[in-house]
């Protein structure tokens, strides 16, 4: 295998014990829980992208996530580019969202990395015009991050992970611009009241807990908070820090959170690692202590039930469920 | 590994989209789902082939499947030879299943090939009783396969697609009997407005999904239509098509559908492939996708719930609940 | 890999087929079914041991149990060494019990192995200690067994069984002061009206179904019966007897029953074997023929749902209700 050579990993275990009473900012029954749209496709079944079909065909293929009892969505611009739409047709799309009975607490930017080679300077101005559409639908969230599309030898994996993405590029510079960047949104973003959250991914500069937190005191911006994807690490076919320390050292600083859970099997003789998603519940993070471990540290935002494989809207509905199962109660 | 030489993949991801809204046949309450019967013994605790149990005993020994909520049942010739049953018999057996409240859809003859050296003709007689008694239970489908008996090596396996079956035999004149075989067998099934469904098998004439269509197509029967048994196939632990491509090819020709989902692990650097049994929901094929995709291409047949591993039929009432949720309403 | 000698293990997969009627002592509604105490930590926020807490935190700890739905939890000594509360401490302990509606079949002593090289003695004097807590309790069960504390190097993995623990002593004056030791307990338990449970666990005296049998005839004690838990077997990295062998010789015998299920992924060609925790629906051992087996033998005890990874008090909730959909009614 040619991979990269891989940072030293944290094996420690800290403690997740929380107060066995916690101030929780939402009731279980209300706090935000939206489903993802990764498994929405970008096109109807006659090749017409989603950005051109009538509010009519958005509010029809909206109903599966409306049937599977969601009441909140985090709108992707990898099913509609929001940030290319115009004001009519945004207030349209705001009527099929409320006609559905779902809030919009974020809307993802997927893979449009503002440090893109070629495109990063589109991808900028893309994400300025996506916080503009997404503060016009009522959002609090933007969700950012710096992987961008796939490699076409990923694409042809069954799990995209299983094959290790481009580095990071190492040059101060970029890093920099890539600071300036996000200061720049940031600052955007707090103008219209909407906060932004970074995602934690594998291979950026927010590619493991360390690197974010460096990563987001550079940017230093209070309009700026983490996305603690804990599911883009966790995955990873080699080492990686401990579950229990990317909790304790990342959810202190997130403003939203995409949920999701990984199987993970060792044989640390062989050196082997497979993974493969699963559900909340049955993957290797306890996410009981870490929702705990989170609002003690005073986590109030949406959370986004992510899930790779087979039919990710059921099993979202599913983790949806769970974690209203597990969020605590107040007093 | 001594494997066979493996053809060329389809590493292809062809769209799976449907029209928002397709003309079903049925309502998802009344879509007929069937337990499979993977994990019931061919006798009772006393050694007794259940073939020989009285009535009572057969409906005592089916309680379990409705007390899991199902008013489906495929019935198993490897739990009950039912072409070896006289007419008296064969009435009480459907007098039982009323009592149970138990339809029957379809009848499966298992690992019983008319393609068997020895066996073979055999085989094909105990198919056409079986197609006789299916007709007489008043199922809709007899499910026939190329695949026979374990090897020794498959039954010592804790999972027998772990180790490769034989081969499917090279020889045309072999297979120009299979398909004579599979006609004889379909007018038949005919003459009784039955209709047999080949079942998707690995190593077998039916051993992906190009080389299915084309034994269809040189069956050539309208009484002859496809049982696409995905998980069959992507449970193998070698390279397979994406399951988008086998969806695509295979749907369109079914009439009866076994369905189960794998999990499947990979490194695509090192070669290596291990595979599991899970749920509808947590496997690598999204069914909401492929159930769509089914219909909108005039699947109007009965599913039946697999399982292989821990308690299949548990997992297959998890399966049924799932398929209900997610079957699309008319309209 | 440098791992002991393997002995042989038994291939051979015995019928587990039970009559179709059997005689229960409980109903499925109420069966002993208890939460185990795998995931809760041994000390508050602030570091203080669960043994200094006030009654009141206790109550507050215990909740998510109660929420959960259970009302029989198993009392661990890794959370709260029962056997060194005074009487007072263990009466208040006792009230909480009752006040948070939870009774306690049993109390697990975990891994405080009377055969440890330097706290052997120890670990038998307060095993007696926890055998009089428990009576005081109400618990009819004390389960113990001979693995103890795990290596550092099991520590720092992932899932501690993929790193091989020591081997049991193969001095036979070991074995024997083992035997002796534990008829001691069983003395003490029975003039207490306690049952001893030994739990199954690979490389000590109890690390197979034939030595676990041939070690529990040889202390030959009526107070000390088997706790199956299979999972301790069936998730190591290494060929195992086939679940249905471990279930046929084990259950026979058991009084107390820790059960939980593992997904086990095997390449025989390369020797390949990756196990991981699942809920009992969806791991290899089909718990509703085990539990009929266990049932038809005479099985009357309790069962704690045990699960590591993730969240195992939400997947124990699931696995009891399980549990309670696959127990066989009366008559």
């Amino acid at each position: 295998m040619d991979r990269s050579p891989v940072p030293p990993v944290h094996t420690e275990r800290p403690s997740l014990v929380t107060p066995s009473r916690l101030p929780v900012p939402h009731t279980p029954e209300d706090w935000p829980i939206a489903a993802a749209m990764l498994q929405f496709p970008p096109h109807a079944a006659d090749g017409t992208p989603v950005s051109k079909l009538d509010p009519e065909e958005w509010r029809r293929l909206l109903q599966p996530v409306v049937d599977e009892g969601f009441t909140h969505l985090e709108l992707s611009t990898a099913w509609l580019p929001l940030g290319d739409l115009d004001r009519a047709r945004l207030t349209a799309l705001g009527d099929v969202l409320a006609d559905a009975g779902l809030a919009v607490p974020g809307v993802g930017v997927v893979r449009q990395s503002v440090l893109h080679p070629e495109r990063g300077q589109h991808n900028l101005a893309f994400s300025h015009r996506t916080i503009d559409a997404a503060a016009a639908l009522g959002a609090d969230i933007v969700c950012l991050g710096l992987h961008d599309t796939l490699t076409p030898e990923q694409q042809r994996a069954l799990w995209f992970w299983t094959v290790p993405p481009d580095e990071a590029p190492a040059d101060p510079e970029v890093r920099g611009l890539a600071v300036r960047r996000f200061r720049e949104l940031g600052d955007h973003a707090a103008d219209l009241g909407v906060e932004l959250s970074l995602e934690l991914y594998e291979n950026t500069y927010l590619g493991s807990a360390d690197e974010a937190i460096r990563f987001l005191d550079d940017i230093g911006h209070d309009a700026v908070g983490l996305n603690p994807d804990l599911g883009n690490l966790i995955r990873q076919q080699r080492p990686i820090d401990t579950w229990e320390y990317l909790v304790s050292v990342t959810l202190p600083r997130a403003n939203y959170w995409h949920i999701k859970n990984y199987a993970r099997l060792e044989d640390p003789a062989a050196g082997t690692v497979l993974t493969h998603p699963t559900s909340l519940e049955l993957g290797i993070v306890n996410y009981r202590a870490a929702v705990r471990y989170a609002i003690a540290h005073g986590f109030t935002g949406a959370f986004v039930v992510e899930h790779y494989g087979g039919d990710g809207l059921s099993v979202g509905a599913a983790n949806a469920a769970y974690l209203r199962r597990i969020l605590p109660r107040t007093g």
